[in-house]
């Protein structure tokens, strides 16, 4: 979103093609999708399958992935190793274990597009479809750079960040992981989360910021996995510091949020953005406490939930909440919207979020009291979890 | 979609709780959508299936609704009848007649939603939804009026409308019609209505103009289906000006168009707005012309396809089709895009056009020249069917 933050309130009619890409590279990191890719057709290419070429120290993926022995390794590095480079084999780790997790649960094995940018960096989307336990899961990361364009540098300055525009173009560097599932049962919850690092360097100085956070959208509340979810994401928010989950909780609840239908997606979970208010160090210490919550906050709920029976009706509660799901990403999400208005946008990895099917009724009202209108009650007045 | 070109650019941040409620009743007639509807849960009330009161002129519906005469009665009318009267009467018998048409061939009954708006109006929907044919489908009118707002007056001068604001605010009238209909059967197309008139009384003299327009979206072509349609379409234009149908049959390729996608929604039809440049009288003749024309354009495609014998594939392929719907409606849509982001707006009647089911695949291309290869080379390059 940081970069949506960036470059809003550009007009994109004003932007030249060569601004397009360079806006749109930028927009690679932004959001709070999947929209680790590249935005232009005629400058990246798609190596299904296939090990990226090695650039300048970005992208060094291994030549066979996932790997076998694909368990995450946070690897002690020394404090000279540039923290985008750690950033990167940490989302690269990280992405690895959950597709090999998220496999054993579901019994079906995740499709590999690896891709590359010619301007600078590439990524990996990992998707599962139509698979045993999930309709659609996706893994992505993308690591990104080029040259800041000038209406983004612009936009910098006017957030306050200290930067002389008349010496660009700068560099800059950005990378993330981006998660959406959507399990088959209506009594196991969706999931998302993403995480993001921007950096840019003026030559005079390196500007930096962090955002992301984790979300759970259930179709049926149970209270005990609302608690345990939330709970997981307090204790890693705590370790760093005692004030950041009552604020990234508010942060999500807002953000995550109809207006059009008063209501939130589903029970939220954190989000924040532009943070950079400790030292970088600081930061990626706890965005790593974050991604690595990732498995531990969902796995024992999915696992939970996966073989629950259920009825028709339930089924047909949970393709209506979809239908909802649907609505935020296209309608309200910021980093969906700026995606779709640029040229050359993979429109793949940005719908990659959106569920295998979804409905929409007219005037569907749950009978008063029912499990499915306690929902709807929650999610028109966020609790708090913990 | 004249309502939002008035309206647009004004940030709704900065109306008032009494201009938003203003700027929602004209927007009550905007867009290409199902959007007729009062914009403000306070103000107005459901009245379902009960007649409405009489009020002004304006809404004096029958008492018993639909009637069983609903044969549409373009009645000769004097010329000192005022327009909007003889608009609503048209678009009520029109309504009324192809709410009887629907279920004769569906076979199941719509349910009716009568509403009227406290600052002046009201309407009725009407919806069939999981019929024997149809999947959803709408029929909706709206006939409201109220003082015009100052920003929307501005926004009208800015459009070289000759109104000198400082004398308001005007009266205005907004009047509209507008269907969707989803048919089960994938080999049947979707079919999109809407045809409105607005005036505003601004002391010195009367503006007004007419919008709308019908468009096909199949996810199976049948060429004969797509030149029935655009030749009854065209037949109706011929009568009035033979300008009309090459330009608007362009508007409407422009106009219903995925950029995201690169792709139109369907086989298009006729779109025009903002249309003034003949006499009122005239171009009422060619909108009544245009409406008359929904039924012969669409009753026989209906009829030849409802029953076709299909597949699970031609199934699944129609509810991508469903999902691309979704997208044009939620992301691209104008009227939608406003009407979503005005409070109190009715979502239930925005949504209406939505179909009752949708879907969503990771990377889903049709196999080259099958059926489903050769709807999407339409899409991309629209043809000229008449």
């Amino acid at each position: 979103m940081f970069a949506f933050r960036i470059l809003r309130g550009i007009s994109f009619r004003t932007l030249s093609p060569y601004n397009y890409t360079k806006a749109a590279a930028i927009l690679a990191i932004s959001g709070t999708g999947l929209y680790y890719h590249y935005r232009d057709k005629n400058l990246t290419k798609i190596i299904q399958n296939s090990p990226l070429k090695k650039e300048d120290g970005i992208l060094q993926f291994s030549s066979s992935y996932p790997k076998d022995d694909s368990i995450p390794k946070i690897v002690a590095e020394t404090s000279t190793t540039p923290l985008r480079i750690r950033m990167e084999r940490f989302i690269k780790n990280l992405q690895e274990s959950i597709v090999k997790e998220i496999e054993t649960i579901d019994g079906k094995k995740f499709l590999i597009d690896k891709w590359e940018r010619t301007q600078g960096g590439g990524g990996i989307s990992c998707i599962l479809q139509n698979g045993n336990v999930f309709e659609k899961a996706g893994v992505n990361i993308s690591v990104v750079h080029g040259d800041l364009p000038e209406p983004a540098l612009q936009q910098m300055k006017s957030r306050q960040k200290d930067i002389d525009s008349s010496k660009g173009p700068f560099p800059f560097y950005a990378l993330g992981i981006s998660i959406v599932m959507h399990p088959h049962n209506p009594h196991a919850p969706t999931i998302h989360l993403n995480y993001r690092y921007f950096e840019v360097d003026t030559g005079s100085s390196k500007l930096w910021w962090f955002g992301g956070g984790s979300d759970l959208t259930p179709s049926y509340l149970y209270e005990e996995d609302a608690i345990h979810f939330h709970k997981t994401l307090k204790d890693a928010c705590d370790k760093h510091d005692p004030t950041y989950y009552p604020k990234f909780k508010k942060w999500c609840d807002d953000y995550f949020f109809l207006k059009h239908r008063d209501e939130t997606r589903g029970v939220g979970g954190i989000f924040f953005d532009d943070l950079d208010d400790k030292s970088e160090e600081e930061i990626f210490a706890f965005v790593k406490q974050c991604g690595l919550s990732f498995l531990p906050s969902y796995i024992p709920l999915i696992k939970r939930r996966m073989n629950t029976k259920f009825t028709e009706n339930e089924k047909s509660w949970q393709q209506l909440r979809r239908g909802r799901y649907v609505e935020f990403n296209l309608i309200w999400d910021r980093g969906t919207k700026f995606g779709l208005q640029t040229p050359g946008a993979r429109i793949e990895s940005i719908f990659m979020s959106l569920p295998l099917t979804a409905r929409w009724e007219y005037k569907h009202n749950p009978i008063e009291n029912s499990r499915e209108d306690e929902l709807l009650k929650i999610l028109k007045h966020p609790r708090d979890w913990v």
